[in-house]
């Protein structure tokens, strides 16, 4: 398997808020995955500075009318192999700059793809109940999501603010993940250069 | 029971989409409200035009510093008795603008009192999965979401532009609801007046 | 309050497992709600030993036809104040034992009552996921679970086999999760008695 | 294509209950599947007549002291391609034969390979809201569901008892599902074949 051609992943950051955890998160997932020989894209919410979604880019029957970064965003999104989502928990649910982002683009750009959950709190739940509810917004949208899920409670005390991993459990889970991940990422894009995709 | 005080009930609408079908749902919760004797305040994401979350009322040490719109917003939310929830389903999940909208204020202000969800859909299922996601989220901030939840499929059918009911399901389906709303929002209201709420 | 009568809460034990870590959970809470002046009604799914459900107990037209021990059980959880659920969680669900058990029973026996979740896991997410789902069994049946949500991870360490606790978080998170459930309990049967229940 | 092996699918009913409407369901996803060329095993967990889970397949250290039935269902659960899942839905939730049968076997059974959700109700919402709790059982235990669900309302109306269509949406429902779950099963054994599983 040596000549393959690198699995391309868009990395998403869902939060903007003050503070964030979620970057230090980000940053380790991103480092990982360059060092484990991924294309990494990462669409940062909070950079993207994206509105709250007042109409998603294949509603717009002209794409040459639809605003050209979220036409940009379209297309890496569309040719990317795989997708890990980085979730904090807001009131047990996904945040909404998360859902906001990827609610912008068309659930055919996502299918027949898989997708990572990598959820975290500063709690002792590391926010599994978000994640959850993010397993039932990447089915609908068509990126399965992998059976592991990565939490990652107190991520103040499991990584500092370069992303770099403070206690061993941080390296193992990210292998467990994106071992699942670019299994099954193989398997679709083989699939899908071989036969294409359903209709 | 005559001489009771109205329920103040706080009315959120969780859209900003262009042509979004909540403004008529909303608008029908609204009309009902009144007419069965309730004191409404409506919030509507889409007027308000808060941003995605970066700093929740809460976290302002200094409540002057925090914005007055915020302030303002926050004081009705506390001083309600009770909550209407018109929710549409994006992704099979909670519309980002309702829980973006949530999310800014703390829960001890939706404490001990309940909620209701209104869900509506164009297609046949009602908005119910995204129904689900924000029970989790009501359960979370405090205010328990009451039994029963109003689904409203095809709901550019069953509502014109004005929130007037196309159908006889509209009228029983919300007095079946705001019955449960009521006799919670009464039970808690009078707990609350008597022996104040924990902690 | 002095001479309020004792609230009657049933407490629901689901699962039948070998080695089942919930006995011990659901003793901690036995002892804690008598401790705290509650008049404790405990169903054990593995000392009651029914099969999956074949017909609920409202099914029966004729309840003089319906298995006297489910009779007798559902005249227990119809004339209970509140409910404490004892749940563990299977594969990031509800275990089938629970839900096959409340299953037997009308809503309307559960119905403008409040319950409480304690879920359990012998690993670090102590159930959360499975208590999210029975959050929305639980209001489907009507009895609204309090916003609190008790979860005790490594529960096989937090508790010794007579439910006795092994540190101070377990009495803390009870008396946090029972203070929510005894106030809606109060609020709702003092409504209950009151004005009685709609229809 | 021609010369392909066909899929192994494993057809699961989870209901035992009296004049269950799943029969018929799964009767004709039967039909479908066998009418498009897979060989299909179901397992009817009425007929399998398992009691409430007490010790899982993969808990027996010595195999050959598990029950026979089960170490047979597990080996055909083990060298199945994909899985379709016929589900009621019991007070919103995933119904307890359903998750019981489950419950027996292990995740490495089922990872790796994909799973198709049939939710059913008599009611208008299709058992829509106990298919979300499955994509997050079926996520778990390695069998990602496909992002298609193919709800059928009024399945009383829909299906005839010997599981023939009543309405034009029932074939094309099934194919769409059908259609993702192929695509995906191929994927996933093609890259078995070619790779092995991680581990």
């Amino acid at each position: 398997m040596a000549a393959t051609k690198p699995l391309k992943i868009v990395l998403f950051l869902g939060t903007v808020r003050e503070n964030r955890l979620g970057l230090r998160v980000a940053k380790f997932m991103q480092n990982y995955l360059v060092k484990t020989g991924h294309d990494v894209d990462f669409m940062d919410a909070q950079e993207l500075d994206l509105p709250l979604l007042k109409k998603p880019l294949h509603f717009y029957r002209d794409q040459s009318e639809a605003p050209p970064l979220l036409v940009d965003l379209g297309q890496r999104v569309k040719t990317a192999d795989g997708y890990v989502m980085v979730s904090g928990e807001y009131n047990h649910s996904i945040p909404p700059a998360l859902s906001n982002l990827l609610d912008y683009f068309p659930g055919s750009s996502f299918s027949y793809k898989p997708s990572a959950i990598v959820c975290y709190s500063p709690g002792q739940y590391g926010g599994m109940r978000a994640a959850i509810q993010l397993r039932a917004l990447l089915g609908e949208i068509g990126c399965l999501s992998v059976s592991n899920i990565f939490g990652i409670p107190q991520a103040n005390k499991s990584l500092d603010e370069e992303g770099n991993p403070q206690n061993d459990h941080m390296e193992s889970g990210a292998k467990r993940l994106i071992t699942q991940l670019d299994w099954h990422a193989h398997a679709m894009r083989n699939h899908r250069e071989s036969v294409g995709i359903p209709k």
